[in-house]
């Protein structure tokens, strides 16, 4: 069975979400209010301290784009388009995610990644509504309604639901941006996504 | 014929050295000097401001993961594992290298686009070493040698050879890293490579 190291509140609550689409699996809760993750422990099984971390015939798999196409490729090639423009949009949309959406929101509370000074993370902080609105502004730009590429949903779509959902926290008045809050409401209405909210892995 | 928006000495390089592999390609080239990537003109091509776009027949194609997977999927598949495992092992590398590795980079030159104090930008380039210093301590641990993942090269490799290039620039003692530097003289004896390097792409 798939086993999957994860964390509430965490981005691993995407692939969780995935998983939840038709998967046989089993989560790894790693405690992040105890620091788990740096720990020498969890360090021997991803070195980057994160999660979330699939644990796959051949080893530990870690970064949430790669995992969520092995799952793709391998368990649910539903969620996969089959025309390679089509792939490759869905694959600009998630390396925007991970690449500066995320990025964008973990300098909220994790300045100390790229920077020493307290003053440097308050600077950092209070830029994020800023980013994150920057992000939002190019996240409604490109759903086409009501998910991100329609009807039909993509891997990315999951890795995206988890994120738009940490806009209110980061600062962004999400009432200007319509197509995002009903792809929200679309996604939540899906049992995939109850499942991972009711378990506790979204907000 | 496909078109490709780059820069020199950008991440746009990797995927330039890629179409180099055997591609009929013209390059687009975007003056980073008197901003042009921030220009209406160019923001009507790609609203992110960056380089590489690819123009593919439906339109503009961005983020370097994205392009190099399309370029994979259709015109240079050797790039390409063909087991599923080996494509995500290919693509956990190249997602760190957008969200950590890059981004580790970014915060030398580019801290305004999380801070807005001048105090908070200096402090972010002074930890550049530090972070860059262990994003190599990461990769070192990945290549299998000579190349990423032994003999054959894969998109990652390509992305690899740009960002590696970086690394005394960014503060990183390289003579600590055999692996590195092995894997850096193998690629830069690709022709394709020579060229990138030889039409001024990379330093």
């Amino acid at each position: 069975m798939l086993k999957l190291y994860c964390s509430p509140n965490s981005i691993s609550a995407a692939v969780v979400a995935v998983l939840n689409e038709g998967v046989h699996w089993e989560p790894i809760r790693v405690d992040f209010k105890s620091a788990e993750q740096t720990k020498p422990e969890y360090l021997k099984i991803n070195p980057k301290g994160r999660v979330p971390v699939l644990l796959t015939p051949e080893g530990p798999l870690t970064e949430t784009g790669a995992i969520l196409e092995y799952l793709g490729e391998t368990v649910i090639p539903d969620l996969v388009p089959i025309d390679p423009l089509a792939r490759a949009r869905m694959r600009e949309v998630m390396i925007y995610l991970a690449s500066t959406m995320h990025v964008n929101h973990a300098h909220r509370f994790r300045g100390y990644r790229w920077a020493d000074q307290e003053s440097s993370f308050a600077d950092m902080a209070a830029k994020v509504p800023e980013t994150m609105t920057a992000s939002a502004d190019y996240i409604e730009g490109v759903i086409a309604g009501p998910l991100l590429f329609g009807e039909a949903p993509t891997l990315a779509d999951f890795y995206l639901y988890a994120m738009v959902n940490w806009l209110e926290g980061d600062g962004v008045d999400t009432s200007n941006y319509p197509k995002i809050l009903a792809f929200r409401a679309a996604m939540k209405a899906r049992p995939s996504i109850a499942k991972t909210h009711a378990d506790g892995y979204f907000r």
